[in-house]
Parts: C-alpha cells; sequence; structure tokens
C-alpha cells in the first residue's frame, strides 16, 4: 500500500515594507495542507482540491502544487534516473486560507507540494532546490516566478532573496520577542493584477534612496534586535502608495496600527492583507484588534486576525 | 595664548555598490587635516587653505570647513547662549587628499572643521549633531547636503543613513578581516556633475529590485562576517551603468581587480575612484595594484592606492 503524506505549509507575509520581491516571512498559521502518495503513472495528478469553492483548477499544469511537484519530479530525475522512469505523484490538496489574500496562498499550496513529492522520494533535492520547485509552481498563479512567498514557506523564518540570477536566498535571523498581526479582510485583490500595477511604474533616485536606507536598516535591525529601529524601517516608497489605493480603508487601519503602538505596519504582499510589528503577544493581539475595527468602520469589511511569532519551520510532514 | 587644535579627518568611500546615497565607510587614510582656534571675532575665518593648489574659496560661507563650522557655532549657541555671543573660530584647511576624487574630500574638510569647532567649544554636539553640521559644510560643495561621506568621516566605521527626512544614521558592524582597495586614478568627475548624471533617471522595478536584495544582503554579510556574501551583493544596477561610462577604463579596472579575487568593485562615490573589497591586506594591496595597472594599460592614467582596513575611528585630534 501506498504511504501517504500530509505536509503543511505556512502562510507568507511579502515585501516586508521596504522589501518589495526580496523579503518574506513564515506564519505559524494560517497554512495549506497538501496530501501526497506515489502512483505509478508517470506525472502528476491532482486527485482532488478542498476549501477553494471550485476556484483554482484541478489540471496538474495550472494548479500551483501540480507545477512544483511536477518540477521536483524532473529535478530528482536529473540526479538520479531511477527516481523517474516509473513513478508519479498524486496529490490532495486542501486549502485552508484564502485565495488572492496577501498571505501567500498560492505559495503555501507550491511550498506543501514541493516538499511533499521531496518527501515521497527520498529527499534527493536540497532547500533551494525546493524553492525553485515552488516557484516553478508560482508560475502559474501570478506569471512571474518569485520568490519572496515562497521561499520563507519552504524553509521558514525571515528569508531575503538576495538575487533571482543567479538565484541566492539568505535566512535572516529572527529577533526573539518580534511579534505580527496580520489582518486580512474579506476582500479580494488580485496578485497578477496587483503586480500590473506596479510593473509599470518609474521611480527617481529621490524615492529610491528611502527604501535602500529603510531595507539595510531592517536587516541591521534583524541582526541587532532593535525592533524600534526594525519598526522606522517599515516605510515603502515604492509599491505601498501604488497599491495602498486598491485596499479599502488601508490609511484608517494603518493608522489604527500604528496609534495601537504598531513598530511599523503596511501591505502584506500584494494585499489587501495588512500586517503590522509588535514586540510581545498582547500588544500585537490588541493591534490586530484596532485593525480590524478599523477596516470595519472605515470601509465596512469583515475581516480575520492572525497575530503571533514568526514561523521558524517551514513546510513539514504533520 | 589660543589653544590651537589640529584635527584629521578620515577619507571616506560612499555608495559602497548598492548603497547609493546610504552607505559609507572610513579609510585609515588619506585624510584632511583642520587646525582650529577661537577667535574674539564672531564667526568664522579662513586663515589660509594648503594643499588645494588655489582651487577652494577662502570665504567661509563657500568653503566647506567653514560652513561646517559655522553650523556647529549656531548649533552650540543654541544649546548654551554663553557659547555663542563672544567667539568665533578660525581655521587652517591642510588639504592631504586630491579634490573631486571620490574619496569624499570635501566631506573630510567638513567632518574635520565641525568636529574642529566642537572640541574647541568643549564639545556640546554628539555625533549625530556633528554629521548634521559636516553636512551643512558639504551643502557649499554639491549644492546637497548628503551624509554619505561625511557621516563616516565623523564617526569612523560603515555607516548607513537609513532617512534623511528625519534624519536617521546607523553604524553597522564591520568584519574584522575586511579589508579594502580603493585606487584614484588622475582623472576628475565633479560631483555636482556626477549627480546631475543621475538625478534624471527613471527606473523600473525590474531594476531596483536588485538593488534591494544587494543592499539588504551587504548589511547582513557585515553582520554575520560572510565576506563571500558581501562581495556578492557589490552589485549596482543603478548609478554604477551610468557613472561608468564617465570614468576612462573603468570596466578593464574592474575586471582586474575581480580577477586578481576582489569580493566585489564598484564606483567609489562618484568617483573617478574605483574601490574592491578583500579578505586580507596582502589580497588587497594585490588586487589595488592591478587596478592601478589596468587604469594604466587601458586609459593611460596614472592613479594612487591606498588599502587597508576600514578605520574604526572617525574625526579626531591628532
Amino acid at each position: 500500500m501506498n504511504r501517504r503524506l500530509r505536509i503543511f505549509a505556512p502562510a507568507t507575509v511579502a515585501n516586508l515594507g521596504p522589501g518589495f520581491d526580496v523579503l518574506g516571512l513564515a506564519l505559524t498559521s494560517p497554512g495549506d495542507i497538501v496530501e501526497a502518495e506515489l502512483s505509478d503513472r508517470p506525472g502528476v495528478e491532482i486527485v482532488d482540491v478542498t476549501g477553494d469553492q471550485g476556484l483554482l483548477s484541478r489540471d496538474p499544469v495550472e494548479n500551483v502544487a501540480g507545477g512544483a511537484a511536477a518540477d521536483v519530479l524532473r529535478r530528482a530525475a536529473q540526479k538520479d534516473a531511477r527516481l523517474s522512469s516509473h513513478s508519479g505523484i498524486r496529490l490532495w490538496v486542501h486549502k485552508q486560507m484564502p485565495l488572492a489574500s496577501g498571505l501567500g496562498s498560492s505559495g503555501a499550496s507550491s511550498a506543501a507540494a514541493a516538499v511533499a513529492a521531496n518527501e515521497l522520494l527520498g529527499r534527493p533535492l536540497s532547500p533551494l532546490e525546493l524553492v525553485l520547485s515552488a516557484m516553478e509552481g508560482e508560475r502559474a498563479a501570478s506569471g512571474t516566478p518569485h520568490a519572496d512567498n515562497v521561499a520563507p514557506s519552504v524553509m521558514g523564518g525571515i528569508i531575503l532573496v538576495r538575487s533571482y540570477d543567479p538565484f541566492e536566498i539568505v535566512s535572516l535571523p529572527v529577533p526573539t520577542n518580534l511579534r505580527i498581526a496580520v489582518v486580512h479582510p474579506h476582500c479580494k485583490v488580485s496578485t497578477a493584477e496587483a503586480r500590473t500595477l506596479v510593473k509599470n511604474c518609474s521611480y527617481g533616485l529621490d524615492t529610491i534612496v528611502p527604501n535602500l536606507g529603510n531595507i539595510a536598516a531592517f536587516v541591521m535591525a534583524l541582526c541587532s534586535g532593535d525592533l524600534g529601529l526594525l519598526g522606522r524601517a517599515i516605510d515603502d516608497r515604492l509599491v505601498e502608495p501604488v497599491r495602498a489605493a486598491s485596499i479599502p480603508g488601508f490609511d484608517a487601519v494603518k493608522n489604527a496600527a500604528l496609534a495601537a503602538g504598531a513598530l511599523g505596519c503596511s501591505i502584506a504582499g500584494s494585499g489587501p492583507s495588512v500586517f503590522a510589528f509588535a514586540s510581545d503577544d498582547e500588544s500585537a493581539h490588541r493591534i490586530g484588534r484596532a485593525m480590524q475595527s478599523a477596516f470595519k468602520s472605515s470601509a465596512g469589511l469583515e475581516s480575520d486576525l492572525h497575530s503571533g511569532q514568526v514561523s521558524a519551520l517551514g513546510a513539514r510532514v504533520v
């Protein structure tokens, strides 16, 4: 009988203010579950998808989990021909987080499927290769294989994508008392549309220089544990000003977060979720509640709150 | 009899690849000397300037050292009225490094004059305030009060300017085995002209994102001591491509540095000096000699080499 694995991959927050396309972190919850087993039929089969309200493709080429698992198979076969010829993979994808939320939903499915496939094949791939496979899955969702969601979903922690070509990622230190509150309002922003909104923007150095200063300060703050500096560094002049207009109530929510004591606040990924940093659990929860109230009062939106630590763990067998 | 102080302020390398206007470091040499004494005549008087081949103004309003010292007097008087009413400052500026070299020549004179004035007045200003005063001096040279030269010249080490408004600087850690080679070819690039060249450029996110990744990686590398990562992070897509054309032989010099084992190589400030990082003294010297040879063979330029550690010390009494 085939062994069926069950993998959890965490939701993630990308960009983190000044770090468009290069910074992301893993949340402790929510996350997606992918079940997987080896199959005699070559290739990837998606047996079922739950929790997506029928919105996601079951075609393994168009589904991020399918694309990620297929890329793991391909890479594994390059390393060891015995892994390729007869085995395929069957996947069950259980969405446990909303689509188009800014929380790296497609990235979590990609990461879970990549790690599941790797586990079934006996772990032929390195974490870096798993990130690359998960990026291939992401290509199906956004058209662009960016890594700022899948890298932390695979590896946990806070990840810097130093370079896409050649591809290099760096794990950044996580201060022990860092906490995050993420509020997901019940409205949708398409990642692909959000990327289109910014990809034609152009910026002068006057606008770019503050982001250079802030992302550098953000990394220094992670290394030194200076959470005040970390908060001041959450200041994005490039993307937040463009995307904020597509999130109903954003200004009110950010103001509410800062008024409630948030160290810093910005858009999670391409939105509409909004995150804030705090220095203890109680503050993170209080700030999150203030953000929820502001979404309700300023835009009439219900929302979900996730608050807690950055997850040190990435995608894993559960 | 008046006490006359003698202050040395180090040359600096700004930008450091990905960090346009926000990163800079102090060299152990060269540097400028400013002598200063209190005077009964209010305001700042520049008694003499040596080593400038007559190029710098002796008018204290137009000379960076005069501007910096005057700003120290102004700030000191705001703190303590007794410091203002009767005292002025007389300065002797001894240029010991070439003008318009990319080595922060005007910044070193500004820093030395600011520290000299502060010492004479009994140290009323903090290091941050001294940086602000030295920036006011710099305004006379470049029209823009940027801090990436004066901050390391005042404070030593490697400095990040997180933000200009509000003004905030952060000292970054310096790995113990980091070495730098800086080669100054005997040609000139005006800081003001170099800034004009880039200030009208505009950039899409595709170009900006690599700099965000690289400056973040540069800071992480300083914190972790990973000099390989530090070298890979010296990759500037914003300013180097624009300014390289104004430095004769730049491509050959950079290639020579990398071929000789440099960790990374880019333009010092607005050029024409070029810097490279290395992991020991012998390598730094060898790399510097290779860069000198390349300036000579590719552009017929003689040059000066400075190689060694990053200076932990900034402007100081000598």
